[in-house]
């Protein structure tokens, strides 16, 4: 089926998979964490995720296995650029689509790509300068928007550790708009081990937390901020806690200089990562 | 029934509104905009935003006229709060609470408030320093998330013009998590006037744009950051119009770094508005 069913497009005497056909049953599985870890791979939806995926399988960062598409003229150019790097792409009922999506409007393209692999030493090994450290973050659209924003801020790699919610989560993929095909992103649940492999490269372990007593502000002024570094970001409704603090070489809040009472974790990380971004570049 | 129903909690012999009294029918038209404007009204719901209008209400720069609550313990303190501030308080039924909810797991606490009324030249009749203009943001929750962080990094009004979302919407509201009620946030579907009327007080037009020649460090090391500024920031879609970009004074963009395509609106704001208030407190 996989070379019958490979094609451009839905042609006469192609019949579409449908939510019954072993391959999609495979790849809906991939809509779990469980199913993903089970089978080291994940889903990528939508025309501009699936052609950085396609783009990324061209440089060899990462595999894609599959290609699914309900066979949408506007979607053809990425069809062709998966065939040419001989990705088997398969015509889809609009219903089989549906049930790879996470989104209430399918675009009917869906992507299977092998999970990376990268231990967080393997994202630590190219003498990073700056990166983002995950920890306990709970919601998979924050996560994918600070995979964003690391990536858009120049940052070398981004590491889940702990109970941080899925980098490969669809949410997160999603929300990551094609970062995640673009810089290391590992996963280690042993917190310490994370911030060890972090310091043992070199970088200066600073935790983004609203109660620390020194601000991003006087850090730039001292220029502390230009050190390689690894911001340590904690979850969205606690925080950093306290055996992760004592880690750290240092904690610094974003200032509030109205009546905010807080930043959100995006918002915060995005502040903190241009301001080392900026520092390293002065 | 005003007087009958207005109490801190469910006593015995007090009925609870049911979703067909007419108050909780009239707060209920509040979820749409069209009910807003009618009615000059808007809904605040949870503990935290409800806490925050209170206390907006007892300085005199927002009306409650009502609080309904299911009577949960956990709300008692701000039932009392409302009390002393001669607000209203309803206890009301389940199903009428999460009728005017606008989320999945609603806390049985809902306000009702009076729209502010506030002009776009009352919003800045204060000599203001830095400011944020939205124009044409399509999503509610993004648009709170802005209100957010310009409270956090100090702004003195937020603007809303064209046809950009209501500021009042549940989600926009919601997003904002309590910064509506902290700083003069007016609209006017009239985008010129809006520019016209920062520019009449003293505010340089700066657009954030991704394609805009400039880039804010560069911005930032000319000194430029620490004038007197609206930021003016466009669509998630399709950032700022031609028209709206030919009547600013500049337009500079957040430098990517990496090789993600661009920031998203919410992170865009942060990183302009936080250089801006670094600028102008240096």
């Amino acid at each position: 089926m996989s070379t019958e069913g490979a094609s451009t497009g839905p042609r006469p005497g192609t019949t579409p998979l449908t939510e019954r056909s072993s391959r999609v049953a495979f790849a809906r599985k991939l809509t779990k964490r469980q199913g993903r870890e089970k089978a080291g791979a994940f889903l990528v939806e939508g025309a501009q995720a699936v052609g950085e995926a396609l783009a990324a399988h061209r440089t060899g960062s990462l595999r894609v296995r599959d290609v699914f598409s309900t066979g949408q003229q506007q979607h053809r150019p990425l069809l062709e650029h998966a065939a040419d790097a001989a990705v088997p792409v398969h015509t889809v009922t609009e219903r089989a689509a549906a049930g790879l999506s996470e989104t209430i409007t399918p675009q009917g393209l869906v992507a299977v790509c092998d999970l990376p692999g990268a231990s967080v030493h393997a994202a630590l090994a190219a003498q990073p300068r700056l990166v983002a450290v995950l920890v306990g973050i709970a919601d998979p659209g924050n996560a994918g928007t600070v995979v964003r924003v690391a990536d858009a801020a120049g940052a070398d790699a981004v590491l889940f550790a702990g109970d941080t919610v899925d980098a490969f989560n669809g949410k997160a993929v999603r929300a990551s708009t094609g970062s995640l095909f673009h810089l290391p992103v590992a996963r280690d649940r042993d917190v310490p081990a994370v911030l060890g492999a972090c310091r043992a490269v070199g970088l200066r372990l600073v935790g983004a937390d609203g109660n620390a007593a020194a601000d991003l502000d006087e850090a730039d002024r001292s220029g502390a901020l230009s050190l390689p570094t690894a911001w340590v970001f904690g979850s969205e409704a606690h925080g950093l806690a306290d055996p992760v603090l004592a880690e750290l070489d240092t904690a610094l809040r974003v200032p509030i200089h109205g009546r905010a009472e807080s930043l959100n974790l995006a918002t915060a990380a995005a502040v903190c990562l241009y301001a080392s971004a900026r520092a390293q570049r002065a």
